[in-house]
């Protein structure tokens, strides 16, 4: 018994290796994932789920055995995982791991109606499943240098969102007391204004807030050229931060 | 009562030190700005200001209590600074500093009324408080760094706002000369095209202002692609910059 | 025979010299593709078509003549490339590559419709033969340089596409949920909303589809300042790709 | 007389230092063509024109009569420049360079109307002089620094125009036949489609045409996802060229 749930801990529980089975099982696991979203995403198009609904139930009845099994797998061999040793508190914190609990709330919408409760709205979680398409990311050496260097510049991108956050409020603010009266219905409250300000600031620019006043346009079209410095500024970090990386593995090499 | 005035100069005035108590005195302010601009956000809101009236009367008797309080505090203690030592000289030249004011118009507006002034239009540099974060970004390495890179490449930053400056007063004059025949309450005068020109250099594109003749277009075109050019020209300033700064660290840890 | 082959082969494969007879001919054909592909434009155009009838008429057959004699020397010599030899095989080994494919459906059009059929759709093959345009590209070390650092990069271009797609399935997931009942027209499926989506990450921002819902407009203003992010990581990693490539050729040197 | 010409060739010539009295003498030509810049500006405004009239006439023959003087000072004195010596065609070599030619076309209109001839068009060379800003950003090193990155990256930024080139004649083709008959009024022609494909790649996104079929939409996203990728190639080169140009400066150092 011991010995078959390190094996099936092996398993599910992913290594840096592409040989190891849990690759295998991990690739599955994900291409499940993938059709699942994949079907939420047809589903919501009625006239596709109409004619295909016995389609969409019978694989939801399969895809919710297949991550049930997984889930049960995971909690029953949880246990082999250092730091996880005792067999009722390393399980709780493993259930409540944002990873596990995204797993859990995936597959209880289809369990829970039996029990009289309708939660319907959890299955939202089965999208954000998706997450764990990263697991196969982690196979790759890129994902890991990515993510080393988001650790190190982390304090950078924090000034640069503090910058950001700054210059919303500020810029916003000015906005709000600039086209209140112009356009009461579009720039009356501040966080009206705030919105205007994300949508001009991010240069994604949709129109459906547009100042009209002198000062207001001369405040946006400022805040629209910042949006120019507000790229580079975290760009210029990132780009910074992957050459020190690459440079860093290279001494190492030598 | 010099050495109260040292203390309180220690507590009001920041270091590079976490361990500082003034750390404590810093943090705790900025938590009070940021429940204020807060305040100021929701206070905009009618459903929500009319609900909360007294909530919202109480929290400014505090704050402002709280700011007039830490005001006198520095311009009691600024003489401790070098450079500020004369008592009547130094402290006039602490006031006018940008930061003094905005903090004395921050807290102007609360004390103006009962001397029978109305300058509630100040209320807006309660917002502009918000800047005081940086004190706290101070703490952290990373600020310095982006200071000392935006101060190191600030010639190269300036020519880039030149680019972008000549080539908006170019591009848009010579878009009012083709469209404003076409669409005169959009480009009738140089400075709304100058609007144009600024949404759609910065990639904005609101959608309120659109050449329609076909040399518009095509001069519209080209300053599209060309806002291309203008992320990547001070991004790639940035980047270097930063490996710059980088390096130079790098080579005193040797 | 034998020889005067080798020697067509020579002309109609490219070098990486300038001085070779066959750059002269790359430039014909692709000066030539450009003339076809300003033709395809402008023919799309009735009031211009119409006055210019025979012109295009005569260039698509003179054009056609030229590109279906570089065809069959192509197919003729192929021969001579290694890994082409077999008479048989060799060449359908080359008619079934992309590129040949492509040189193929472009002038296919003009045939068929002489042996019965009709499939005037295979028209846009001929703008596809602006690709060949890359040939040109080739003669410059530039060209090797970008699909260099290209190729160094694709994990991590591959994890950049991953966080991208994840990023927008989940958000246009939960922009569903919030809009779908206040906007059925434009958020009523999950296709829908991932096409709001993607215009709103790439900072397009038409404003077709915008979100009116407190959450969605939160949702919204979130993806939209992560849509800064998604372009500073790529730029990130090219950044420092190049900076790699060109120390690498620099040590070379030495 | 050849001395004085050569003290005054040594006025009007910039020289890279900024004691030099052409510094002072470039500045103010600057700061005067500034002055004109903003006089066609708020010439434009018709209720600004109206009330402020004479002021505009008399600031235009102030205007011109020194630019006049300068552009007969320049053509006096070029003979002194190395490769100009000739008095007549080193003179004419100098008249037809570009830079001579704006600075002779912003001062006709104001002659030409004198001996009968209206070419007031030519009104928009006086916005061009505006170029001449760059004289002064000559006098920085960081003018020369992006100058010389630009230059040593020329190739790889006429691949990137060359990929977006390429980018947007296949996709707009493809879109104007996905779309062609859904929206004829906007996508009926390819000139059209470009100008949809301009807009969308550059992510400016207006709003003015948008893709309503399923696959013109699918082919505005993956072009609005590129666009992306466009904005990461030039600031890749660009940061890469930065580092470079900036390490070579250093080895010059030791």
């Amino acid at each position: 018994m011991r010995d078959l749930r390190k094996k099936a801990f092996k398993l599910v529980e992913p290594s840096s290796s592409r040989k190891d089975p849990n690759f295998a099982f991990d690739s599955l696991i994900i291409i499940l994932i993938l059709f699942n979203v994949l079907a939420i995403i047809l589903e919501s198009v009625p006239e596709f789920y109409e004619s295909h609904a016995p389609l969409f139930f019978w694989f939801e009845i399969f895809s919710v055995i297949i991550f049930t099994f997984e889930y049960l797998m995971r909690l029953w061999t949880i246990v082999e995982k250092p730091g996880f040793e005792d067999p009722l508190r390393g399980r709780i914190k493993w259930v409540f791991r944002p990873i596990a609990l995204i797993d859990l709330f995936a597959i209880l919408p289809f369990y829970l109606p039996f029990v009289g409760v309708d939660l319907r709205f959890l299955r939202i979680f089965r999208t954000l499943r998706i997450i764990r398409i990263f697991k196969i990311a982690r196979y790759t050496t890129a994902f890991d240098l990515i993510k080393r260097v988001f650790n190190e510049k982390k304090e950078e991108i924090l000034i640069s969102v503090l910058f950001i956050f700054v210059l919303l409020i500020v810029v916003s603010t000015l906005v709000y007391y600039a086209e209140k009266d112009a356009q009461p219905e579009v720039f009356g409250t501040i966080p009206r204004a705030l919105w205007w300000g994300v949508i001009t600031l991010s240069t994604v620019g949709y129109g459906d807030a547009i100042p009209i006043t002198t000062l207001g346009k001369v405040l946006g079209g400022i805040i629209s050229l910042l949006g120019i410095g507000l790229f580079a500024l975290p760009t210029g970090i990132l780009a910074s931060g992957f050459s020190e990386e690459i440079g860093k593995r290279k001494q190492k090499d030598f």
